[in-house]
């Protein structure tokens, strides 16, 4: 740090992402980025916003948002488009936590949140999760914290159905419960069960972040949303304006609605993954595995064979690239992006060899 | 606002940007985008870069930033890449201020300074402008306080060499200057004589802020990038990682890549901007208006036949779109974006008419 630097951030950790290395026939399972590519028109729709450059994109995402509402059955004012879910979280913690209001979060799930807890100064209130990584909503009622739940989670895949997470709506009518469904369109549910979208029409301290990302294969084009009552959408826009308006570029606004419009493909190749996921499931546990139930696009799994950090650096000797979180409760476990079924093939004569 | 939102922002007062409306055959003179499209490899790039959008984008902008430093003469540790300049002012003034460090900037330059300096809690300390709008750099050597200076000036086009600023840094060791040079491709000097890139190989305390979307014509592809020491570059790419770490998309670095490969359509285009501001000056001095020198890619000017909002409306009633900003030492005064040749006889037609 320079003499410049503030000391109020001086104690800042910032987030460490998953390593993108130049590996030359790397199978690359470690960040959840989907196997297949984004929807065939998504290229097309990007060439063409190209002419346009020279405009400033649509501070509102006027087309995404109407899209998006459509696809969600909300309006366009239930609606917020971000650079990114991490974008989205970062307002969200920002405008509904402080010093007086902590954010409430599991002990193990994704380490950006008490990085933003870090940055803007908010207390954290770690909740741990079971032994067997479930999380039990009774332990969020009633706190009046602000609260953040992944569902599924990260890294672990476990999911609750919406009607669990009701009672933490109820139990804190004065803060907000942030779901973030990262993953929610990997669920084998359909979404009008699988999401908590549904809720936040009756909820208005319900926030729900999905992204571009995992299940629409744009992980590239930094694109996420939230969904929520308007005056909660309006809260964040409020702070989006006073930080970066025209967060989203005119880009990833035509790529978005582009793959938005495709829907059989989005059902084809999400369904594509959930297939993989269980065949990999039962591979991990034929060969002796400990794999999590998995509602996202990735499994969760520990063999005892092997400790989580040697098998990681095993696996990456052989081309394969896994995520290994080196903290105690995770240290023995591997999170595994699920791939396509050829790579799949290729970890589990890889795991074959190295377990033999 | 809702009572979930925290009162510790319950006064921000977001940024108002520039109207972009769909108003037919508009004549767009309002936000100083380039009436020129990107360079021609841009679509091609950004349709190539859409194949890969499963991945993550680099975290690093390495490409990028290697085609910057080139551009620039320093190395790439010595360049930040973010989503539009206004990221990278914010991040910078989040890094490089706080309750306790001032931000110093002048009463009539770019409306957004202080609304970060709201969102973030640091004082704000505003030096006025001589009378013709003219920065006297002696008024911020010794502050010992943060300061922002843009440079050329908005909404005046008013810019000083960078000999100029000098003082300014020497006699500040222990705060940053940031020099905002959204607008610097435009002066009638050459880049190594009018910006103050260079100055950051000698001054340790000097950041840099560019963007893309003024003299690239890519406003809606969201890329600014800031130039500075290796060691003040960190800082910021610290707070970045606690914040938002894929900032810049894909297709947004390969645009940029793109358009940086394109120097010859970049002097053309930057040189026809240059010449139909001289004579869009010339033509408005002719029409009797008081018109600042500029070396940006609009013209500030005011007529002493019309209040400043009066021929606001009276050109937007031709479908002409200015800006006008009503404060008090800007009410009598327009800032006209240069456009076409063909717009700028639109607007003197215009003119002409209305002020008959």
């Amino acid at each position: 740090m320079t003499r410049y630097f503030t000391p109020a951030l001086a104690h800042l950790e910032p987030y460490t992402p998953g390593e993108q290395p130049k590996i030359q026939d790397l199978i690359k399972l470690n960040t959840n980025e989907n196997p297949y590519p984004p929807a065939p028109g998504v290229a097309a729709a990007v060439a063409d916003a190209a002419g346009a450059l020279r405009r400033y994109s649509d501070l509102n995402c006027t087309a995404l948002k109407e899209a998006l509402a459509a696809r969600c059955g909300v309006g366009p004012q239930n609606i917020l488009c971000g650079n990114g879910s991490d974008e989205n979280l970062m307002l969200a913690i920002r405008a509904f936590c402080d010093a007086h209001r902590p954010l409430a979060f599991a002990d193990v799930t994704y380490g950006f949140y008490p990085v933003w807890c870090e940055l803007f100064g908010i207390p954290r209130h770690v909740l741990p999760l079971g032994e067997d990584f479930s999380l039990d909503p009774a332990a969020y009622c009633g706190l009046g914290e602000t609260v953040v739940i992944a569902n599924p989670n990260a890294p672990t895949g476990r999911w609750l159905p919406p009607s669990a997470l009701e009672p933490v709506l109820q139990t804190n009518p004065d803060t907000v419960l942030i779901v973030d469904e990262a993953y929610i369109d990997f669920c084998d549910a359909p979404p009008a069960q699988a999401s908590c979208v549904p809720l936040t029409k009756r909820y208005p301290n319900l926030l729900v972040v999905q992204t571009f990302s995992k299940s629409r294969s744009m992980a590239g084009a930094r694109l996420g949303f939230c969904v929520g009552d308007a005056a909660l959408i309006a809260d964040l826009e409020r702070v989006k304006y006073s930080m970066n308006p025209y967060n989203v570029n005119s880009l990833t606004q035509a790529a978005g609605v582009a793959a938005l419009a495709d829907g059989g493909y989005f059902a084809k190749t999400t369904a594509a993954v959930r297939e993989t996921r269980a065949r990999t499931a039962a591979m991990l546990e034929a060969l002796g595995f400990t794999v999590l139930p998995s509602q996202a696009n990735f499994l969760f799994a520990k063999t005892p064979k092997m400790g989580g950090g040697e098998l990681y650096e095993a696996l990456r000797a052989r081309r394969i690239l896994v995520r290994h979180f080196d903290a105690p409760r995770t240290r023995d476990w591997l999170r595994i992006t699920v791939g396509t079924p050829e790579e799949m093939r290729s970890l589990e004569a890889a795991l074959r060899a190295i377990l033999a």
